[in-house]
């Protein structure tokens, strides 16, 4: 190897763990992954692991490699610890320290969804603007929010918790115990949801034989379904990026971003998600008189965001602002 | 005079102008007032001369003024133009310079919400935090956002516009033109409109018995009813302290700020309107679970906060940030 310094970045989810060398570039070589074990110092042991795989395949060693970041699906102090983080039951542990002894170098925390939107800022589809707003869309609807070279973390690190905006007062039930959350109705999961009643209710629809031949339903099952001229699917879609949108729209008008980015498997889908969703945003939004409106993309970096910006954090001036 | 310098703020209305002079320590004096006029260059005239009205009040003359600061009903650019300003009719229009040139100052402008936030933060209830969400509850919501000696203004200057956060969605028609906005439900407007609503059900209520001998329905109306031990009015301000408590959660869980305040005619209520707002944010933020929680107040500053804000606009570190 040259005298090239490396970065290596985690993203630690509740399945699985992934981990990558990182160029200061942002090119990843080495990307390892395996699946996540239940409690906490199993958790550190296997992330040093994965740490390990991804230097070997990448050939290089814990001296070539300057810091190791950790994105983490929960909330995370300014001191190396994770304060809760319910998908991996993982609650007040110093995961910072855990591994850093395991493995020698120098160990940083943030949380998945400001990782990922560093990444975009970046390496991604957010170069070069001056402010990101990163949606990812999964089970749930996380937020990252990156302004003038600035992570947004709040007073107290847990900021912006985008999913539990209510769009929907008094409506369906979340986990966070509030009602009509932007993610009970607008996250991949929903749209699954959504997709499970439309087969209930229409057990002799397209959209029903795609799914009993796939023996599944899953985000894409909607898509499917559309491609084969079901029309009742569209009518499902049409609900579910109008719901999508309303939150999108919300947080435009609050956030004024230059970008906004919409992560997770869906974004696969591309102007197919982003056409509709784009057409509302911008009839609604408030700032639609002026000059200067915010653009709506899909992510570009995919599964890499996360672990390209827990590897290169440090380059964004956080703390908590 | 001494040889300290001062300020003016002025707040531009959409009925009055007010203006006073502000010492760098936030002291006003020399308030005055002037109705607002139409017309472009009538209302440059009109503030001019308010100001002048308050120099003369306050006994200094334009060579003890750094500058004059104005806070705008609408939105801004960074250069001295008012974008658009519905209530006063003014779009695309160097006000900052008409000013200028009239009064022989500097003159900034900014959006009359960030000047609020700003008054409250350099001389009001958020005097010493870290960050502050200021909620100004009239015809509509308007809110500012300061972090760390920074104005939130977003990429365009438009940020943060938080009435226009749909929480009920398909609901009631906001002028903005989507439905369920924030303020269509937590506007003191809105707490008009419903006590108006539950005097039409229960024209013998003794809320409706209040509104006759007054001749006129205001956002004091329900509480009076209250007072006078009209349950229903109860009823009914539970159901609006619902709406606010809804989209002051959704922010708290967006910004995560160290102090929420709660400016605008109403906060005059106080405890009376914090206590079931409070109660229900407590409740239901995501962060609760965390040390470090969001406390909610009433502005301390009253209607001096813009005009405070706008005076000292220039401490705050700004910027599209």
């Amino acid at each position: 190897m040259s005298d090239e310094r490396f970065y290596i970045g985690v993203d630690l989810g509740g399945t699985n763990i992934a981990s990558a060398v990182v160029s200061a570039a942002g090119a990843l070589s080495g990307k390892s992954s395996i699946p996540t074990p239940r409690g906490c110092n199993e958790i550190a042991d296997a992330i040093a692991r994965c740490c390990r795989m991804s230097m070997r395949a990448a050939g290089i060693s814990c001296g070539d490699v300057v810091s190791v970041g950790v994105g983490v699906p929960g909330t995370v102090d300014g001191h190396g610890n994770v304060l809760f983080a319910c998908n991996i039951d993982m609650r007040s542990f110093p995961l910072a320290e855990a591994l850093s002894s395991r493995l020698g170098l120098p160990v940083t925390l943030d949380n998945d969804a400001n990782c990922a939107a560093a990444g975009e800022y970046l390496a991604g589809c957010g170069r070069g603007c001056s402010s990101l707003l990163c949606l990812t869309i999964g089970t749930g609807i996380g937020g990252g929010f990156v302004s003038n070279g600035r992570i947004f973390r709040g007073f107290n690190g847990c900021a912006p918790e985008v999913g539990h905006m209510v769009i929907d007062f008094g409506g369906r039930r979340c986990a966070c115990s509030r009602r009509g959350c932007f993610e009970t109705l607008a996250s991949a999961s929903a749209l699954e949801r959504m997709t499970r009643e439309y087969i209930a209710e229409q057990p002799d629809s397209i959209c029903a034989a795609i799914a009993a031949g796939r023996g599944r339903v899953d985000g894409r099952t909607i898509f499917a379904a559309m491609d084969s001229g079901d029309a009742g699917a569209r009518d499902v879609f049409r609900r579910y990026a109008e719901y999508l949108a309303c939150g999108v729209t919300n947080l435009v008008n609050i956030f004024q971003p230059e970008l906004v980015c919409l992560g997770g498997g869906i974004s696969a889908q591309g102007e197919r998600l982003l056409a509709p969703v784009r057409g509302i945003v911008e009839a609604e939004d408030y700032a639609r008189v002026g000059a200067r409106r915010t653009k709506i993309v899909c992510a570009s970096l995919g599964n890499d965001a996360g672990i390209t910006g827990a590897a290169l954090m440090g380059r964004l001036n956080g703390g908590n602002t």
